[in-house]
């Protein structure tokens, strides 16, 4: 079967609520700045009544990347768990409105848990530190996996956040193994060094076993290896998979494919808001560039200009046409 | 009893979903632009599943005048009935954590319906196309006046649009008689032109014996006095009102005390990107300068420069602290 989806992503469906905080607000409040805390309902609700004003936009790692790649003129599909309540319809109403197909079936009745919210707290620094009660997510499972949208997709995108809960685990492992089934690539990212944390191990044995193209930032690189520098980390992955993408915020980031190393700048951006999504962005432009054929080093450009959008305002999901926004800009003149 | 609120606030209280839309679009639906174009539950559905994806924000006229107090350093109070639901969790977080008093009893239970929500439609030119399902809102009646909340108030404020439902109505009588008997100040916004055309007549008998300060845009005054020019609407208003305050998008404000008549310049903005809410941060500047004891000029500045602010981004509730904004500023030497 011809692949009609660039790309299909699994992940935890958010609903992300945002609010500026102070630096003292996240000390006080005991969080991990700029990681992402898991929270209980109750822990929700404390941190919640304690928060400024907020605006509610929807979010999820995965799903940020899939409707970038909607964006960028692709074609996405999304699995993820909501429940059928008003945010779970926020949710479905806006990776649909944003050309993704998205069938995975809500949890419904009176003791379904509620969709996913994510309290992300943007300091002055335009860091964000996210704290996410799963509520449905918790529920996605093997069942969810569609075998024929995985078929249809060149590349399957799994985010690390997912194997904090054994269901979605399996779900994962189903996934993967569906896609190279199909012949048919793997993409994971790491998502968050905390997470690399709690999954070291099996995390290695996944990008090992199951992973074509894995995305990480730095510091998620050298806690998955344990090792000072990116550059030990690097090594300790070489052959492991087809490409490894790491982004270094500021820095830019560094494609290496088994052969050569790319180094990619940032695209410039007048004023950073809202770190939120700009690694789900980068990966996002790098997957659409990658299932177009283009050379690594164009993946990561075009990476970095859908990134570089994402950070000019409040939210992880598009603002702007990002297949617009790309054709304004040329291609590197030395790829 | 001595004030120690300087406004409180009746009306409906919504959650705004913002996104952006082309005069197709609008067209297309067939709706009123620039209008808050009132809809049911299955229109909003439909609304809503042809709408771009969106950004949930707090809403509601009267609510963003007193969020608008209560940034500006004032006090404030607000009555309006949402459902105990997501939404409605949004809604009295948001008030609430801008400082503004709500205790208005939720509505509960599997019948109940849901917290109101506007669709709004953002076009290019930053004109804001309203499209509101009032849910909950129909609910609120004269029980839900808290007596004790008007008596603590310098200024009853009310907003139109509320003029829709009858039991609301009541509700709104309720506590001009409350606000009055306490010695205390009664103002009404006119909220839309096409809600005067709806309620004319008692509109009139509602300006005539129950309000001190009336604020109303150019269209709403002359479609309230059926006239051609705004000066004519005024002359007919005369003596009717304390303060008659009028605002004229670019052109700038009147302020009419029955003696002398005052013009307030527009406050300049670098980028106008979505009008909501222009009206309702006017006013609330301009009943904070009010219950400052400020001179009627004074007050229109203010609420010009609340009103410069809001229309500066998506959403009707004030991003930036307005006392700090304000305090940047010098009050004109003329007045």
């Amino acid at each position: 079967m011809a692949a009609n989806f660039n790309v299909v992503g699994i992940g935890n469906a958010i609903v992300d609520v945002f609010a500026p905080a102070d630096d003292a607000f996240i000390e006080a409040n005991g969080l991990n700045r700029g990681a992402m805390n898991l929270i209980d309902a109750d822990e929700a609700e404390r941190l919640y009544a304690k928060m400024a004003p907020g605006r509610a936009v929807s979010g999820g790692s995965a799903a940020n990347t899939i409707a970038g790649i909607a964006s960028l003129g692709g074609s996405g599909g999304y699995i993820g768990k909501v429940c059928d309540d008003q945010l779970g319809e926020v949710f479905r109403h806006d990776i649909r409105a944003a050309g993704v197909a998205f069938e995975t079936p809500p949890l419904s009745g009176p003791d379904a848990p509620p969709t996913a919210r994510s309290l992300i707290l943007v300091t002055p620094d335009a860091q964000r530190t996210m704290n996410t009660f799963l509520g449905a997510c918790v529920e996605l499972g093997p069942e969810d996996i569609d075998p024929a949208m995985i078929a249809r997709a060149q590349v399957t995108y799994l985010e690390g956040y997912l194997w904090d809960r054994p269901k979605a685990k399996e779900a994962f492992i189903k996934a993967a193994k569906l896609a190279h089934a199909g012949g048919r690539r793997v993409s994971l990212t790491l998502s968050d060094s905390f997470c690399v944390e709690r999954h070291r191990d099996s995390f290695r044995d996944l990008v090992t076993n199951h992973v074509d193209i894995l995305f990480a930032n730095d510091e998620e690189m050298r806690s998955l290896y344990e090792t000072q520098t990116l550059e030990e980390a690097l090594n300790a992955i070489h052959g492991d998979c087809e490409l490894t993408v790491v982004t270094r915020s500021g820095d830019g980031s560094v494609v290496v494919d088994g052969v050569s190393v790319y180094e990619v700048d940032v695209e410039p951006v007048e004023r950073v808001v809202d770190t939120t999504g700009a690694g789900d962005l980068y990966a996002a432009g790098f997957l659409y560039g990658f299932t177009q054929g283009k050379h690594p080093a164009e993946c990561g450009r075009i990476g970095s200009i859908a990134a570089a959008e994402i950070v000019s305002h409040y939210g992880a999901r598009p603002e702007r046409n990002l297949a617009k926004l790309l054709a304004a800009t040329r291609p590197d003149p030395g790829t």
